[in-house]
């Protein structure tokens, strides 16, 4: 028996095999082009092992439909991605694959690989971060996935300008909420050049810093979770977290004892794995099943 | 039999005696002033009842000690009240009375008190705000309370001040968080006068109102929750809910499709009573006993 892990981000597809510990078997991934191009290679995937599929977890961009009662549960929904608007991610894959599948979102997916596998294991409240392209969070209380009248898109919250920082961000519809002043865009246009080339001490980590402590800043004072895990391409920058942690302190100004910082604000442990394990687990726990 | 409910407020304490269908047969307040004075009224009070009593529900001012494996659990912990600093709330009253009790947050009570018999009844994800001498709120998930590795501590959150505000904001901790901004005593110090003294059409409920749309708009962001209710003395005033509407519609820019605001940010259906009727639920429910 095996279990299906389907990561859908904007950019790739993520598919992967594994057994009940997490053991990957086989890994491919495809460009995110069209519902018909993309789900075709899917599906080419996973039919190879139709016989020994016991279900599949999938973990997918948003917004998606998460309420089982719904006509369109399983869809992609308003997606800025014209392609996949409207897209019945599920119910395409059910037509091929008559096997259990659990559905939430990408980060939601890696949120939950952190807590049973990585650096939320054993905590009640986990929350997950991606800093990338975008930015995306999920969080779990008790296995569960915070959310109600859908998932979470804590990506947009808002933030207050650095003082030092003219950018004038570019979230299309919320121009300087927190994805449009600190995903990885934001930094390239602000900087005039991508992440990956600015020294380790230029000025502009700084500023990232501030507006990623804000993100933790308000995650600690709305959901007050045992761990923050920040995840995704531009927590790679070694440096950011030790300025995350002296600007989340001058913002807090001794107000809640949180956990000691280097333990409550961590990124994760699973790294790029994140999503494809918790996507395996979601399948094995048949947390979500429809 | 009958339960007992306690509201600990920072300036008063409610307690009341109720069955369970939340019919109040006695209700009483005190002033909140040493632990030893306020604490023997509430003794005195429940004693009269100490046969048929059986549980009571406890909603304190904070920040409160939640974790039952902790020594301090049942106390109030870091509170600025210096006389009610690590006061062992719960364990003085099991001095006294040896029956169950429920320990959370007043706004946790109040939080509960509408999702069981208020403006929540029936739905999944409920959070409560009071906006009043302070501003606290509470989150449920199916009847679970939204904690960590504490209880949350909703209003300091961080706001965008007003363009037109120049008010530098009051809390002793932020400054300009949420509290600092729109709080009861805030609205005052901004306007010269209390809130109850300001015309409707005064500009400051606009800038009220710009703040407590941020609150909503960052609660949908986070937690994306069925119900937002937001009670507390200044919700009162009844032109404050339209102006929220407008402000939140803008700083989404239709990025969530929430529900329609009109039933999506509501003030308590049961008003002043929220926090009581939370008690007895608590109580009755034998949520969070120790």
């Amino acid at each position: 028996m095996v279990y299906g892990s389907i990561e859908a981000g904007g950019t790739k597809f993520v598919c992967a095999i594994g057994d009940g510990d997490f053991n990957i078997k086989e890994r491919v991934s495809f460009p995110t082009t069209t519902p018909e191009e993309t789900m075709k290679l899917v599906i080419e995937f996973f039919k190879k092992y139709q016989n020994e599929l016991e279900s599949i977890g999938i973990g997918s961009f948003g917004p998606i439909d998460i309420h089982r009662d719904s006509p369109t549960y399983g869809y992609i929904t308003s997606t800025p991605k014209l392609a996949w608007q409207n897209y019945d991610f599920v119910g395409t894959l059910k037509e091929v694959f008559d096997v259990p599948m659990a559905w939430t979102t990408d980060v939601n997916a890696a949120c939950y690989g952190e807590y049973i596998a990585g650096a939320g294991q054993g905590f009640s409240s986990v929350v997950y971060y991606t800093v990338g392209t975008g930015i995306g969070g999920g969080a779990l209380q008790d296995g569960v996935f915070v959310e109600g009248f859908s998932h979470p898109e804590m990506g947009h919250m808002l933030v207050r300008n650095h003082p030092d920082d003219s950018f004038e961000g570019n979230c299309p519809f919320h121009k300087t909420c927190l994805e449009g002043m600190a995903a990885g865009p934001a930094i390239e246009k602000r900087a005039g050049k991508k992440g990956q080339e600015l020294a380790e001490d230029d000025p502009n980590w700084d500023i990232e810093a501030y507006y990623l402590a804000q993100c933790a800043y308000n995650t600690t004072l709305m959901l007050s979770p045992d761990k923050i895990i920040l995840g995704g391409g531009v927590m790679k920058q070694k440096q950011l977290l030790g300025k995350v942690y002296k600007a989340f302190d001058e913002l807090m100004n001794g107000y809640v004892k949180t956990p000691k910082l280097e333990e409550y604000i961590v990124t994760p442990e699973l790294g790029d794995n994140a999503g494809t394990i918790g996507c395996l687990a979601l399948a094995r726990d048949s947390k979500l099943h429809s």
